[in-house]
């Protein structure tokens, strides 16, 4: 990395300790979620405080922000590379030097209780023993949006957490158009007569053995190019992806023994997380720019390769003798297309997680649309299990007998989180948009029909993978595609695929 | 915890910083030798470097050094619990205190060059790749030893840093001790009508199933009443425990698969040390006092489970049948007895870590006399690799023909560590003590036959693990034994229950 003056120097060498801290976080964080025996947690959590602390007290130290505000006066005469860190920097330090630290204290104790209170309302099935943390967390994110500053509406505030620049009406516009139409093409399936409720080759009678599967899960993975030189892969109650640093990103799946598309599909996505990580440009590690840039510009790459390529009938087409050489009992006799209609299945649904393509945003949209309720107090919070029936209805079709199924499923707001779903939904349209420029460019099907993902990868790696966070998303997409963010390809891409799927 | 007065509560609760960062320490290191990929190793040293210099900072912060101060002058005044933490704090500060800091990264850096050196070294069975290396490392180990200061011998300065107030003295006569009655033991097993080079039920023909050989070490580990729910059980290159919290201490093993002697007793040695760790007093949770005292008493603890018990003819009458019951292929047939001579195999070996009973402490011997005339100049490093061959034949009988089997088959020079060694003699020595005390409260040899472990496990918990490190091993194996350490029970117990195996 070139430095254009010593103050950049000295500021990314200071920036280097909270980098540190940060990947020492990620990796405790990870071994939680993986390792972490239960008795524990409050042991763990201790640790974790600990590195918080630390880590605010560097972006709170006196020399850090003198030095941050003399390269700011600056600006003008620094090279791209730097013109991006102290973007970056500005962007992370808002959150410090805006929120109190009582507040950001504050926050962090709420949550933690919000999320064992989470824990026990969903086993027990009991909104209102999460009810009081929910309000309590909505009005902290209220308050912390207040700090943080914003024009038209406080959810701004809380979506640039997540999505640099992201605002509501964009969303607004996003959602509206995203909902019209996957709302016929949902209806179109659905009078299919290929529409089916239920399958005849996964489910309770089957067994797919888990051996099998972690067998089947390392041969995509190597297909697909991910370096376990420089990762680990293992399992977990929730799959997740966890980048340490460049050269130890870790990616973790789940099983399950009655079907093999859960664990073959998570790996897949985890790992396109993970393929972006560790693309990145060596000479950016432990600055500013060494990881992905956004929530939506990495969700795209993990839906990239779990729909445009696991998903694609003509990777199934290739991966159909792979998947009869595993599972011969079961897939032996199977043609291609069932195959492809297996993966592709499309059906309402209660859980996001399970969700397939063309419902998956609907049900993202329900959950922006209460978010921005919440924090512009125009719902409450007690009437939120009502009206999440009301709306599943309305836009999925199917209704929740459960709160367990229903406001309780995602794990989102026991950690304090508003803003982050909509990015779900942009790294869906981010994936469309960025695989029509791809195909303009590569022979794709081609490629995946003979199972080719190499020559994908070096051109993710080209285009996107190795700017780290050197663009921001809008000016990323703009970069590779050549226009502005575009809805239209996510919905031209669904309705190609699954009207043909579903003829 | 009481506190006498407001000085001491902080002190601690300043220590508090110090021990968090020592538990995630912990954590990178149990994570660094069981999941770290091979390409992240540098990024995780600088990840461990950080903790180390905010460890380091925190003790040498001015605060925590006057504060310590003060407590110290009002000694008298302070209650047990107190007075051992302060003689802990001291004992621990003395370290960061007397060595300039400059010396301690100088060692650290070393230590770094010299580990890899001796990884390549002992590929490529080259002494002379590690031995420039090695010189250095004594260097600065003489170096740290006159900054520590000591009265008759460096070394002595270096014991203490692993054994409180051990010295080379009291090792000389120990070893004198032991190695004269060992020679004469094994002297006499070898011309036993039992002596054997080799057996017939393990070794190249046999296969012994990985699944079941861990089946066997989970059962091992259920018995001996390890609590899963506050550690974690895995595998590595080589077996060892990190202590990261009383509820998280973790455990791996190794496996062969043409024997199945090295897992279960890697599991039980491992778990020894673990169960003192989950046993400690609550109340001491991150406090100077929250862990096992010494590395002599820790070792008495893994070599009481793993000999005392898991090759006690009485315990392998309890685990034939189980034994049987993983193993029927291969042990159906077999007779206690023959297990009992199986897991109680002697024979001089060329590595210490493969050694039985009698001839490991043979091999410890040699490593006490060589550092002390190391550190003393008494010998040169460039000799040692002769020296080595001479002395392996004249204690053990045996001698290498490489350098790979001889001078570097142990990571600990290369790690920078003199004066570890004695520890596991000193850990035998106890445990044979504590051994002789049990028995005259508990009908152990009874117990051990029908695989009562409980009544085992709670014994040690309510006289020594509870404890932590209240005291000191002096002033323990005083209050538990009745007496000073002394090795003749050690003795005692070899040339008891070796001379019945080698009738």
């Amino acid at each position: 990395m070139h430095y254009s003056n010593t103050y950049t120097r000295k500021l990314v060498e200071q920036y280097r300790e909270i980098s540190l801290l940060n990947k020492t976080k990620a990796l405790l964080d990870w071994d939680l979620n993986v390792n972490l025996p239960s008795k524990a947690s409050e042991a763990r959590a201790a640790q974790m405080a600990q590195l918080t602390a630390l880590t605010t007290d560097r972006w709170l130290d006196t020399k850090f922000r003198l030095l941050l505000e003399k390269v700011n006066e600056q600006k003008d005469k620094l090279n791209d590379h730097e013109k991006a860190m102290m973007r970056n920097l500005n962007w992370s330090a808002k959150y410090y030097y805006h929120v109190p630290k009582e507040l950001i204290v504050e926050f962090s104790k709420t949550t933690s209780e919000a999320f064992m209170a989470w824990q026990q309302a969903k086993k027990d099935n009991n909104f209102k023993l999460f009810l009081p943390h929910l309000s309590k967390v909505i009005k902290l994110n209220q308050l912390v949006a207040q700090h943080l500053g914003f024009t038209d509406n406080p959810y701004d505030a809380l979506l640039d957490q997540f999505e640099q620049g992201l605002t509501t009406r964009q969303c607004k516009t996003m959602f509206d158009h995203v909902r019209r139409e996957l709302k016929k093409l949902l209806t179109y399936i659905q009078k299919s007569k290929y529409y089916r409720e239920s399958l005849d080759l996964v489910g309770e009678k089957h067994h797919y053995s888990l051996k099998r599967q972690r067998q089947l899960s390392q041969f995509a993975l190597k297909k697909m190019g991910y370096d376990l030189d420089a990762g680990h892969f293992s399992e977990s109650p929730h799959p997740f992806t966890m980048n340490i640093h460049r050269l130890d990103v870790r990616i973790t799946t789940w099983y399950d023994r009655h079907d093999p598309r859960p664990s073959l599909m998570a790996t897949i996505h985890e790992a396109g997380h993970a393929l972006y990580e560790q693309g990145i440009s060596e000479e950016y590690d432990v600055t500013p720019l060494d990881s992905g840039v956004s929530l939506g510009i990495h969700e795209s790459q993990s839906r990239f390769w779990e729909n445009q390529v696991g998903r694609n009938p003509v990777f199934l087409y290739f991966l159909t003798p792979v998947l009869q050489a595993f599972f011969p009992e079961q897939l032996a006799d199977v043609h291609e297309e069932e195959i492809t209609r297996l993966f592709n299945l499309v059906q309402p649904s209660l859980t996001r997680v399970e969700a397939d393509e063309v419902t998956y945003n609907l049900h993202v949209a329900l959950r922006f649309e209460l978010e921005e309720a919440l924090i512009n107090n125009k719902i409450k919070p007690n009437d939120l299990s009502e009206i999440w029936k009301v709306k599943m209805k309305e836009y999925i079709g199917v209704v929740p007998t459960t709160d367990r199924e229903g406001v309780l499923q995602d794990v989102h707001w026991s950690y304090g989180v508003f803003g982050y779903f909509p990015t779900y939904t942009l790294g869906n349209l981010y994936a469309a948009q960025f695989t029509r420029t791809m195909k303009k460019e590569l022979p794709l099907d081609e490629l995946l029909r003979r199972g080719d993902l190499g020559t994908v990868l070096s051109w993710l790696r080209e285009n996107i993978y190795q700017y780290g966070s050197l663009y921001w998303p809008d000016e990323l997409v703009q970069r590779v595609t050549g226009e502005k963010l575009n809805a239209s390809y996510l919905i031209d891409y669904l309705n190609h695929k699954y009207r043909a799927i579903y003829t």
